[in-house]
């Protein structure tokens, strides 16, 4: 029926607001799971859990060098996001064309 | 910390394909309960689960005229993703420029 079931997870992973930040830093640039977990008061697996979980989703990935891991944003995941809402927004343009359509006819000025 | 606490239930309400649907259909105008859910092979309690949750976060609204309950979406809601998603996209230009201004000042042609 839908050519997005990816969404399922990408929303269900973006629904969280600590999952929302660690997006947010790393637009800046990779960054190791310490120093992004450095700002929230949350015990490390609990930390670990939301990396998991943006992982697993495909919004970022993670690569380890000796003790330390690396996280990196994958942008082309909130692109999905993206298509969706402006597949959304063709919905309502057209809807909005259809209203304009209906009340240019109703003046007679149709081409 | 930040300013999207709404997002939270709005990507929560969007992480499945039913309510993901019953957006994409609202994009064309408003329906009532029973046309909403006559695609779907779901029990109708189970369908008002979905219309309640998008109801809740304020992705629709609903009003009941004797026994036809209808359904309108509510596009600024999905304007709030749509902010967020912008936001984060700054984020990324901003380091793209940086990348670029280091790339320009190794090449000395600083202005």
């Amino acid at each position: 029926m839908e050519q997005y079931q990816q969404l399922d997870g990408i929303f269900q992973a973006l629904a969280d607001p600590t999952r929302r930040a660690v997006i947010g830093r790393l637009g800046s640039g990779p960054a190791s799971v310490g120093d992004l977990a450095a700002p929230f008061e949350m015990a490390l697996p609990s930390f670990m859990k939301h990396i998991h979980m943006l992982e697993e989703v495909g919004l970022i990935r993670t690569s380890k060098s000796g003790r330390v891991r690396t996280c990196t944003i994958e942008t082309t995941r909130l692109a999905a996001v993206d298509d969706w809402l402006k597949a959304q927004r063709l919905i309502w343009e057209r809807r909005t064309d259809r209203l304009e359509q209906f009340v240019t006819e109703d003046k007679d000025t149709r081409k």
